[in-house]
């Protein structure tokens, strides 16, 4: 999976060779030929007759940088140790820092920031507890939490491995939002345990995002934490998705103009997210839901392969108590909603759904159809992908959430914001410019955080959860 | 207790009058007659015929404030609802804040910093885990960990009344060595709870620093966690309080050139800082010690005021069995280590010691005896304030040791490491320069931190649990 490069790929690649004269100048010589440029070079060490050197290599794109590999890899006296590309680079040291908002330098600065001025601070707080959102990071900083259970498409790779999706996660609150996030990645699976140690670190935070925690423990855990907190928890790849559908679903309506209450809406997937997003679309007024999983449509009264969250579905959708297969099921429906997998949908199957087709197909990287696939088949499709039009990303969603429920304080995040989260996102774009290729505001787009956190501070008040004015 | 204000004092006052035509004018009279300047004014409401409004004014210092208040106090229209001042001010949102360390402006930045590109980053981790120290802020991040028991002298504030401390404590780590350091202020004082919870939340740390927890908690819960942790744990109030004391004693012994292993030394006050440092002494050499706590001094088979601290205290130290009070303990001795209570030592008591004494009154913010008392008495006098030479002051050791332990992925902060940080502080003042009045560098004394730093990367090494070459 190299990264798609436009620009100047740059690699450093370690090598150790055997301290002849010549042979650094043929090393060189052979990156040059390779068509690549030397940026740098450093000695690591020199131990009996070997040296080992790191070189710094500007090539074009991976593909590139992989020739100049070969290339030295041709040099029978050479071996490369190790070479770091730039999404490696990118990483050493991690990503994120802690920074002073104010300057330490002399002694003055020393007995206000710290001892004895600090002292008063302490006190004032204790006196009266609502201080430690004035006078500490609590009210803009977010704990980002995961147990490494559900990283990514990687799986429970553990609390270390899940540090870099954590670590960059705080990023986009930084950038997107100006919200300050910290990674907290736990050593524990057990759910007992991840409650409690979120609950006794939250008093120096003003939120809670969970994030990439397996289903479903994540019900639980959520749940729990709401209950048990009083400030915002959010699983985001619950909601964040959720709310993001929902967005695309209102401008897709908008393009499809069918009313929200008749949708017959199929959704393939019924784990964490294909459950949050059902629960989403309820809300805002979808009725026909029929859910579909490896089994085949989820009924009531189904046996194999069930569990909590398929009971659930079970129960609360698929009013006609349809039988079948992904195919069946599509007979008639107006939306696709797909967090399965890679190529479930097929373009025949496509031809069974009622006019003017809507398909979110959310598999990642790979989607269940690629939209290559659905020309003329289908009015609208969306996908998780930056390489197509209609991007449904997460990261529209809970960067511009935690601004709000920080701004006004809010003690949790209700369905009423997350419905007008939906609502903010959905409108960024102006009515007249939705079209099939543009139904959700693109992932840069800067006015989408602010929006929603407009959105969901009025949301908060409205609904009496917000406890303070912005 | 008023910060020492050298510069200009600022404080922002905000107040409430009926809003006639005149009264404003008269305000910014008033203040004006006061001798101070209004350096701002912000409307904050106005509700009714009242209005309210900041108003920023500078005045000389926190006594010249109070005139401003008292003539503003003086207007029978007008309250004032709330002063804050350059420390209050200082502490607005907090002291920190998370930043990223790339940029996150371009869709490529985004495919590199997070998905897809970070897969590839979590992947090689999971391989690997010992790469979570090269690839995430692991290797540079420690965590302030506090239960809020022992806030400063405080005492039990609670987490959210202590976080202004931690945080002030992170500004001190990054200012003086570049290590990251997060506040974690936790809701429990139950001692398995702690322990557990720092378990849980330590795969992003690369060490954790332990706070203002009580005695004798304390000891419990750093004892268990260095045992369960591959990290270094550091109980600050104890470790580094020791480790300062003893880089003073090192320099005092320059002045007073007197056989460590000879020295009588009498510790007063036998709390953690207490048997902390007598412990540090210990592996420095000194062999005679007296403690002595309210109830006088500690003796094997002293009944009354005991506990398991004062019963290891009374078995390893005074081994002449003495009894008797703390100025019966003073007789004869070379160095008094105050870690007690404000005035407890008196001029007198003085003329029982040993000739060319030494005198550690190390209280907050008043130390056992104030140094004007003390002239002709002793040889040297140290105590905890920056206002008289001589200071000890913990940020001498703190950054620099988890500098050096992060540098060299130390598993743990040893005794080795300790007792040389003690010697890189003394040896930073050049010998030719030690004297009574300047035993111990100045807290801003740049040169500390790194030479601290090196001491301890050579001593992790030689003691073995080095697991990196710097």
């Amino acid at each position: 999976m190299a990264p798609v490069s436009t620009g100047s790929h740059i690699i450093t690649v370690r090598v150790s060779f055997r301290n002849r004269p010549g042979f650094l100048g043929e090393i060189l010589e052979a990156i040059g030929d390779s068509g690549a440029t030397v940026l740098g070079m450093d000695l690591v060490s020199v131990q009996d007759d070997r040296v080992t050197r790191d070189i710094t290599v500007e090539t074009e794109d991976a593909n590139h940088a992989e020739r100049v590999l070969e290339r030295l890899g041709g040099l029978d006296y050479l071996r490369v140790l190790y070479v770091s590309d730039p999404t490696f680079l990118m990483h050493l040291g991690g990503k994120i820092e802690v920074t002073n908002k104010v300057p330490l330098k002399t002694r003055e600065d020393l007995s206000r920031a710290y001892t004895p001025g600090v002292a008063r601070i302490c006190e004032a707080i204790h006196k009266n507890p609502d201080e430690v959102y004035a006078l500490t990071i609590k009210r803009n900083t977010v704990a980002v939490v995961t147990d490494g259970t559900a990283v990514l498409g990687l799986g429970d790779i553990g609390p270390r491995a899940a540090m870099p999706v954590m670590e960059g996660k705080a990023m986009l609150f930084k950038e997107f939002a100006g919200v300050d996030a910290f990674p907290i990645c736990l050593d524990t699976t057990d759910v007992d345990e991840v409650v409690r140690t979120v609950k006794a670190i939250a008093p120096g935070f003003g939120g809670i995002n969970l994030e990439d925690i397996s289903s479903p423990r994540c019900f639980e855990i959520e749940r729990r934490l709401r209950q048990e907190l009083d400030i915002p928890v959010f699983h985001d790849d619950q909601h964040g998705t959720a709310v993001v559908v929902l967005a695309a679903l209102f401008n897709a309506l908008k393009v499809v103009p069918k009313p929200i209450s008749r949708l017959r809406v199929v959704v393939s997937g019924i784990g964490a997210a294909g459950v949050a997003c059902t629960r989403m679309l309820m809300l805002a007024g979808v009725e026909n839901f029929v859910g579909v999983d490896r089994t085949g449509i989820l009924y009531r009264g189904r046996r194999e392969g069930m569990n909590d969250l398929k009971e659930w579905y079970a129960s609360n959708t698929n009013p006609e108590r349809q039988r079948g297969t992904l195919a069946d099921a599509l007979e008639g429906a107006d939306l696709f909603l797909g967090v399965s997998a890679a190529g479930l949908l097929t373009p025949e199957m496509l031809e069974r759904m009622a006019p003017d087709p809507i398909v979110f197909a959310l598999a990642n990287p790979v989607p269940e159809i690629m939209p290559d696939l659905v020309s003329g088949r289908v009015r609208i499709i969306a996908t998780g992908r930056s390489d197509y039009p209609n991007q449904i990303n997460n990261v529209l969603c809970f960067p511009g959430m935690f601004r709000g429920a920080l701004d006004c304080r809010a003690s949790e995040i209700n369905e009423a914001m997350k419905l007008a989260a939906a609502r903010a996102i959905a409108d960024v774009i102006p009515e007249a410019e939705v079209s099939e290729d543009y139904i959700i505001p693109s992932t840069f787009n800067r006015q989408v955080a602010p929006a929603v956190a407009d959105a969901v501070v009025a949301a908060a008040r409205r609904s009496g959860v917000a406890r303070r004015d912005r």
